[in-house]
């Protein structure tokens, strides 16, 4: 197990020890913990004022806590300006990921013309089609799918039973949660007269650097041009991506939200779980979007919303105060 | 096929005979049917006034019926306390699940220091990892894929390609169907100023016994601590469950609920579909959420809530029939 | 690459060339483009009035318009009745499906009493359990699993990892998407006093000719009775169908719709994405449901429905309109 001394944890997370008598080059620390668990070996953190009153019971060496906290009471701070991010760094230092080992499970189907680098990392009943590229570092989980021409780049980390469909492309750093599907065909039929005739989509999927990408989450492959994921997106569980979308750079979203086809995602966004938006939208940057939100229409770079549909945050918090009195005043309006 | 008397079927269930006028111990009874399909062999059953009109029609040898169900007209009927719960024991004897065969298919890739008890069957293509424990009784479906470390209790049921990932555990009776994922990663980033930080998330998914997981549903791990799926409940199809959560004993949720980050649920909750709640919560023992709700805040025990907030029940039957009204009340405050 | 002249492709379509002043018969298309990205050897298509100021900057060779659209305006066009079938045509033309090639991989587990016509193509890591039939023309993805008993029509595409579960029936030309579920048991339990007591799910799910299913989309099998999803159904990703239902043939649903138990749905409706319905409910012929639509009780045929719970979408327009003006009708109340 890593360890390091909590003067080296304070400087990582370029942090301000306090309320400590003793001598921090000396005093060991191997690991992270929640305040509760914590013992004298390891860094708690606050970073949500609802768990305040487990810092006064707590026995971590010292607590990461944000430059404008109060002074200690009887308890070791190291005050860093933002907590929530000084513990992911500590966590990185203590959990790192695993180098690719250069294994391939016997049991994995490597096509004889996929050209994998030295040290990549295949496991067990994985299976990898023809012209596959895969850059080093990058390790492909057992039982995922990987088509014809798929290209992913270094470093990338595909857990169990991913499945990227042919000729989709993933940049560095993509990780690919289990039973992602990366590919699968856009929604698209013409109605001929006696039935739904299909469209063959012909499109990819791009996923950029840097881009996580959840369990079960759907990403469709474009009707004729991509589907675009670009750089640092972080997608949760079983979110749906339909075809054409494109999400850009850096956006958040949580788990269960569907984005219908075409539709354009500014940089920076927030979504909220089980949120969805019609098609062929542009929805600006840094939009946030509450939780459950159904978006109908355009929205505006910025801007924060709510509701069905989906309206100015501001707004829904008077609306749906407001449902609340409905009783009231129907019964005001009838006593008139 | 298995075949008792209707004497038998009658005590199996507790309950009694009624406008029979046979020897019950002679009519043989091979299975369950619908009160349309079933034949003069066959138990059938009402627990759902919707299908009273079919009692009339039905060919069945007998109908489970509650205690306080009228007098038979001119069929038989065995009067039970629950003919709910009368039905699942005759379909549970009708269709015993099938023992452990300790047959492993020869493609199923297994670890040579996984510990299996002797009856454990493994199906095709699946892959059990390194110091997993399978307990006797256990059968691990096609193409499923067990993480190192994973201990899987006795008479666990893996349908095809359900993963579980690295350190988790289930206990007794566990059944997962196909596509569930435990053990994916939790959504946790911390924003670096250039980048979303990807927090390692290096707690497990505890699965207590008696607990089942639908298809494609995501038990997300937890961020330093576990998810913990407390015995007996019951999760539909493509449900979410985010790190850090808690869902109490016996509790029920249908398809598609969303629970985000470090909401602890009580025991005995009834979730409808589609339901979310935010992350954070506490939601009290027994709490019903009708679908399609999304809660924002701590719920307290025993109460039912629905609506966008939830809010509970009641008031949310007379703001949405009040919605409704919405434009006559508009109208008469207009002609003011 | 196929190719074939402009006069053709005005044929196969059934158009009209107009605004062109070459020679028809030798000018040589390749393919279907979007209108800014389409060369002077493709067509590109106008289907939706929100792309028409494309229109002057694109190099199409010829754009398919309604037979309504305006005279071109220096740019070729092929009037057609339907543009959007149209271009769904030519892309039918230009990307064919492939045919199957009676490979079977030899990683593939094929249990010997299957029975797979000569030509089916079974991908790598495939699983295909005892007494399987598959007609002519089929092709099974990768890492695709198939119960005992199955039985899969003719000109079917399982993409990869796909799972069908024993006993289910998938008729002619059926697709399914990768990581869908179908005959994942039905979400059924009795309470026992002690536990909830599972409820074996005997029925099976049918697929009639023509459907397609979506990726990481569950079908459960039916309790007693089959669920069953009738001919030219097309179901997006993520989508639940709970057991005993029934989908009416021609029936579209977007993504993420949940339909829960024993309810029945007409012929041809659309659902948009994130609806959902309550169980034990009769869906009339053609209705049509806005996204995130919550319906609690029967719908007529024909209809348009919106909101929670679910009410005419004409209403929903006003009531979802003067919800926003709620604040305005709660002032006028109080200064009065």
């Amino acid at each position: 197990m890593k360890s390091v001394s909590l003067h080296e944890v304070a400087e990582l997370v370029g942090g301000v020890i306090a309320g400590f008598d003793g001598d921090a080059k000396q005093l060991i620390i191997t690991g992270v913990n929640t305040l509760s668990s914590a013992d004298a070996s390891q860094i708690s953190f606050l970073a949500n004022k609802r768990y305040s009153d487990a810092v006064a019971q707590t026995d971590a060496a010292a607590i990461l806590v944000s430059d404008a906290a109060a002074d200690p009471d009887g308890c070791s701070v190291i005050r860093v300006r933002d907590p929530y991010l000084a513990f992911a760094k500590l966590q990185r230092l203590f959990h790192p990921e695993l180098p690719a080992s250069g294994i391939r499970h016997d049991s994995a189907v490597i096509h004889p013309e996929a050209r994998l680098a030295i040290d990549v990392e295949v496991g067990a009943n994985a299976v990898i089609g023809e012209q596959v590229t895969i850059g080093e570092g990058s390790r492909i989980g057992a039982g995922c799918i990987i088509g014809d021409r798929v290209s992913i780049g270094k470093n990338c980390l595909l857990h169990a039973k991913a499945v990227v469909a042919h000729d989709c492309v993933l940049g560095n750093e993509v990780y690919l949660q289990s039973g992602a599907v990366v590919g699968s065909d856009g929604f698209g039929y013409a109605w001929s007269g006696q039935q739904h005739l299909k469209i063959p989509q012909v499109g990819r999927v791009i996923l950029e650097d840097d881009v996580e990408i959840g369990a079960n989450t759907c990403i469709d492959r474009g009707a004729i041009e991509d589907t675009v994921i670009e750089r640092g997106v972080k997608l949760d569980n079983q979110i749906q991506i339909a075809h054409n979308v494109r999400v850009g750079a850096f956006t958040v979203m949580a788990s269960q939200v569907g984005i219908s086809g075409s539709t354009t995602i500014g940089k920076g966004c927030q979504f909220g779980g089980q949120a969805g938006t019609a098609g062929h939208l542009n929805i600006g940057d840094g939009v946030k979007l509450a939780a459950k939100s159904g978006v109908i229409s355009d929205l505006e770079a910025g801007g924060t919303y709510a509701g069905v549909p989906a309206m100015p945050h501001r707004m829904w918090l008077k609306v749906s105060a407001l449902m609340m009195k409905l009783p009231e005043l129907w019964k005001a309006q009838r006593n008139r």
